[in-house]
């Protein structure tokens, strides 16, 4: 298909364009990706993306819009075999896969032997095991899954019914799925890739149920692949994403395995019976695991809105709407309403990546303790995980939602970049706890704390108890107005000062918990009840810890360096995002606490103006962000600017389009569909 | 692929429950369909369903979810032909048409000739023009499309670059494409169908601009369908929904057409070059359509979104979590936080359809009398279709996407019927003017509206201006207080008078628009500064309107019918929930109009009680919107309630899966990509 390639846009180009906005610039763009991304991980995306250009006829995923889903499955399969082969010749190593992967932007097949069920055998094997099962996984001599959620049981675990009971005669486990609802499904790198299942069953000693607990299940054979005797598996079809992923489905009909295959660090069935849970390990450790991975995926979000966000701002800057009459029409991103929707995300992602870097070193303190038997610090981190999971998938998606409206009409184009990435991320919000289910977890946390609080009950310091002991504990009440700094304060000051941010922030999540509590304590309600308040409380409470948190990595920075002004900025646009957006709050405030009309809405004009001060960098700033071209994958948001000959490109190549095969495909339909219809002799009665 | 066909599910069958479900209805759900859908769209429905269950090779669509774009461009194709034999023997007319393709759920390739080249060829041509073009369309001898939107170019037209010249030498216009940016984009049915495009440009005659206009370009040729010379067309490629659409690029290198193709009804250009305006024809009845293209949208979205909440009703109804120990676990729509987030919307389906019929009503009398040459009531009614038009479309995806989210994993399924949904109508808050953009057009009315009843001009008397009058007449402040019905009234007297809810509502939206009004009568702040709040503005106009039409729909059901109470719960239900999600709104009350903080903290509290209690009737509820099976297209949303047993049905039918087919692509993958991975000699260094 033939288009002239010799055309031009009208007026000016948008490379153009995009070339002055980069001249705004008042800090060094590879200075400030220092700062927020760190060098680190600067190091492994340059590696990860020398090896992806090494290998373009693997890497290259320009094509993947057009593929139906057994091609993309395809296209995947290949990458995994390389990516093994590499790993192979020792040219990269699993850090290096991680980074691979997110650059490719896509889920791949064996992904889940790597994210869940190598973990699960590394915490969960004895000795004997490790050699048996960890060994070959690691080399992919074998590959596995995590078989856990059944399609009639979601989030409670409990009611798992796939059963594991203990055969003596023959020393074996008969692992069983006595019904259609005990199915299991949605096992990521089952549907056609595992040779091996990490079962989650209910385990029968004796006729006794001793528990839930993980057993490996061969479920295809290692010669020819072919499902093993009583296993039914196969694919759940297609999804809204995830479609290089074979999530797959999982029924087991008596299947037999030796006693050795149930994973023995919690328990161990002796040949005769004995049922022995150790010592020596608290089971509180797993606990740890499951904070791990939603603090994978609270610093994830940051990282996918960062696409989102790059492919917005810099399509909003080079695309023209309207304006004044004579001149080139205006760029979108000089509208207030776009500035509005997109630069309060622009200042979350930076929000999200600061916070996420403090957030990790808590993390790793805290499994420090708990390795040397220190478990003081989990409960909080727990709930704060839980949070900023919930928070940070929300903002996320949705963020990158509004990313793709901003783009207009071409925002529904695939080539946007932002359609399969919308649906592949989409289920960070269900994952590992709906986030509906853990606002419940976290206010359930804040509410006891407050109330041992108010009752001079010891509690753990930590951020989330200091800042309700500041506002609650019976000591502090006498001098309490002190505690209120916005008090008598204009909103430009208030907008300004990080400590009075804070300092809203924090009040307004303790005044939420502390609303509860005191309904909680009069027992006029339960939690159980309060679930739809809970979903406040609990945004209310990430809020400010992702504030605080992003707060400390800002004072790692010298307050004389060139990044410190415009990060300031965009903390205080995601503050004030955060408070004015649901401004009812405020005036829920009473007391010495209160905010005055005038002071509400004046903290919206200057959320306003500070929005449009941020405006005039945010170019420079997603460059910053250093997402990879082979990343964004998006005609929208090319780095250098040829957005439109970028789509026209890519619209050659759609498949009806191509050459030979395309003109193959449209005479068919012009054959047997369309001429027919229009050399009809018959026409309308 | 094998599956045990006699497994059942643990405890209750999901079938069971939903029969319970439906044993607690008060009312008579065929009644209920009549009331809230009207005979005639009963009738449409059940001749469509007839012609489409006739048919199953053509018309099933259960298939959908596993084809490539191609493989759906094919089935599409199918069905078009299908329809025009039909419509050629005389079995269905136009109308079953559109219900036949409101049922299929997918937008079908010829749908751009049906919807706008007929349209704008019935509006603007003349008799010879009709002869020549119309009537070949409609016989579907020709195909075409509306060809307005460039590559470069979206919501300013006036922008666009595309050019047509008048050629007096051989009486031609030469119709151009100057420029990489003035390629046709987007443009419906384009792609590979049509063989005429009806193409907007600017018109030059005798080196003048006379302005924008259609006029008719032949593009493919009618012998082999070939482009013509001069025509560079195709598809644009994948999108995120609508891949069932042919939407297409033309780039025209001065392609001459003969004098006659310009459309004539509003301009004529003589031999000799003299361009003429008909004096007879009042170009504002062009608006008229533009109001009639959104006001299709506003009615199309109830039913959208009557899709989407019957899939999370049911399922949530079916689907079991946690619970009492030794019980089945309770079905998830027993948790007051599912209940919060979906019935609210179940509340506004019944909403945004009651208000279609009285907004369509409005629509045919302002139609009737533009056509007897009075423009009065046009104003009103172009602000109030974009209003409606902007927020049904927000509040339809919007509400598609919580549907899906609450239907947990399994939402994420293809099979969920909510996925392609979901990209499907997408576009709606993007199409016929960008809804953020819509806003300002709105605002922009009721500000003039405003400031005119305060400076006492006339305005024309209707609901909008009526509203604004009663609260903002110089006339009417002496004795306003009495107007603030909601004073010193309890929150369960205000929540459950559907005048005092409408009251609030009106009230709130005036608020706004004085508070604007005066900014831009003391010229503080212009309308281009004020975007942003033009968007709450907006809103809050448009949720008055809604409740005001839906309330006037249920005033036509007798006070005695068994239909009424549930009915005004959930009209009560649709008045809090917007009420009181933004209750800064109701604390920015001032004076007489005040609300206390205990007014509106309890009226959230009534606003949970009813939903608890529409909860009881929500199965039967969406049972009587009467979405037909083939619609929803949904395991989760089977109206037997066999959910897990199609669920699985479906997987099977996953083309990875299929017996023969599906065994040759795993055996492909093993060979090429899994097997050389687990077998290779090489292991980890």
């Amino acid at each position: 298909m033939k288009f002239s390639t010799d055309l031009i846009p009208s007026k000016v180009h948008t490379s153009e364009t995009l070339s002055q906005e980069r001249r705004k610039a008042s800090f060094d763009t590879k200075e400030m990706d220092k700062f927020i991304n760190g060098q680190k991980r600067i190091d492994s995306r340059e590696k990860a993306l020398k090896i992806i250009r090494q290998f373009p006829d693997i890497f290259d995923q320009t094509d993947m819009y057009y593929l139906s889903r057994t091609e993309k499955l395809e296209k995947s399969y290949k990458q995994e075999k390389k990516i093994v082969e590499l790993l192979r010749k020792g040219e990269i190593d699993s850090n290096d896969i991680t980074t691979i992967v997110e650059i490719l932007d896509n889920s791949t097949p064996f992904d889940l032997t790597r994210a869940m069920f190598i973990p699960t055998l590394e915490q969960q094997c004895n000795d004997e095991q490790r050699e048996a099962f960890l060994k070959p996984a690691l080399d992919y001599r074998i590959i596995g899954c995590y078989a856990q959620t059944e399609v009639g049981h979601g989030s409670n675990i409990r009611n798992i019914e796939t059963t594991a009971t203990f055969i003596e005669e023959t020393d074996e486990f008969e692992v069983n799925s006595p019904t259609l609802t005990s199915t299991k499904w949605w096992i990521g790198s089952l549907g056609i890739s595992s040779t091996h299942a990490c079962v989650m069953a209910q385990v029968f000693v004796k006729g006794k149920h001793i528990g839930l607990f993980p057993i490996i299940v061969p479920i295809r054979s290692l010669v020819d692949h072919k499902p093993l005797p009583g296993v039914n598996v196969g694919d759940i079809g297609p999804k809204m994403g995830y479609n290089t992923m074979d999530n797959g489905f999982l029924n087991l009909d008596k299947v037999r395995v030796p006693r050795f295959n149930l994973l023995q660090k919690y328990i161990s069935v002796s040949r005769n019976r004995i049922v022995s849970k150790p010592q020596n390990i608290d089971p509180r450790v797993t606990y740890g695991t499951m904070v791990l991975v939603r603090a994978n995926i609270t610093s994830d979000t940051g990282r996918y809105l960062a696409k989102a966000i790059t492919i917005a701002i810099r399509y909003s800057s080079m695309r023209r709407q309207f304006g004044s009459p004579g001149q080139p029409e205006t760029p979108v991103l000089d509208y207030p309403i776009v500035q509005y929707r997109l630069i309060p995300i622009l200042a979350k992602t930076y929000a999200m990546i600061g916070m996420s870097h403090e957030f990790y070193s808590q993390y790793e303190k805290t499994a420090s303790a708990i390795s040397n038997g220190d478990f003081s610090s989990l409960k909080e981190m727990h709930a704060v995980s839980c949070g900023l999971k919930r928070w940070t998938s929300d903002t996320c998606v949705y963020g990158v939602d509004t990313c793709r409206h901003c783009c207009g009409g071409h925002g529904f184009s695939q080539f946007s970049g932002l359609n399969e990435f919308f649906a592949n991320i989409y289920p960070t919000m269900i994952v590992e706890g709906d986030n509906y289910m853990l606002a419940k977890q976290v206010a359930s946390y804040l509410v006891k704390s407050a109330i041992d609080i108010k009752l001079l009950k010891s509690v753990e310091s930590n951020d989330t108890t200091n800042a309700i002991s500041r506002f609650l504990a019976p000591s502090s009440s006498a001098s309490r107005s002190g505690f209120f700094s916005w008090r008598n304060k204009s909103a430009s000051e208030i907008s300004t000062s990080r400590s009075m941010l804070l300092d809203l922030l924090s009040y307004r999540f303790v005044t939420k918990v502390a609303n509860l509590a005191a309904k909680i304590q009069s027992n006029s309600v339960t939690m159980d009840d309060s679930s739809i308040e809970s979903q406040a409380i609990s945004s209310a409470h990430a809020e400010y810890i992702v504030c605080l948190y992003h707060s400390r990595h800002l004072e790692k920075l010298p307050a004389s360096s060139n990044l410190a002004p415009i990060l300031t900025t965009l903390f205080n646009i995601t503050a004030l995002d955060l408070l004015t957006k649901n401004s009812s709050d405020l005036y829920e405030f009473t007391g010495d606490a209160s905010m005055s009309h005038k002071q509400i809405t004046s903290l919206q004009s200057e959320y306003i103006s500070l929005i449009k001060a941020a405006r005039v960098q945010a170019v420079p700033l997603v460059d910053s962000l250093a997402v990879p071209e082979e990343k964004l994958n998006s005609s929208l948001g090319k780095s250098d600017g040829f957005v439109y000959e970028d789509l026209i490109k890519r619209a050659l190549n759609e498949p009806v389009n191509r050459d030979i095969t395309g003109d193959k495909i449209r005479a068919d339909f012009y054959n047997n569909y369309i001429g027919p219809v229009l050399k009809s002799n018959s026409t309308r009665l």
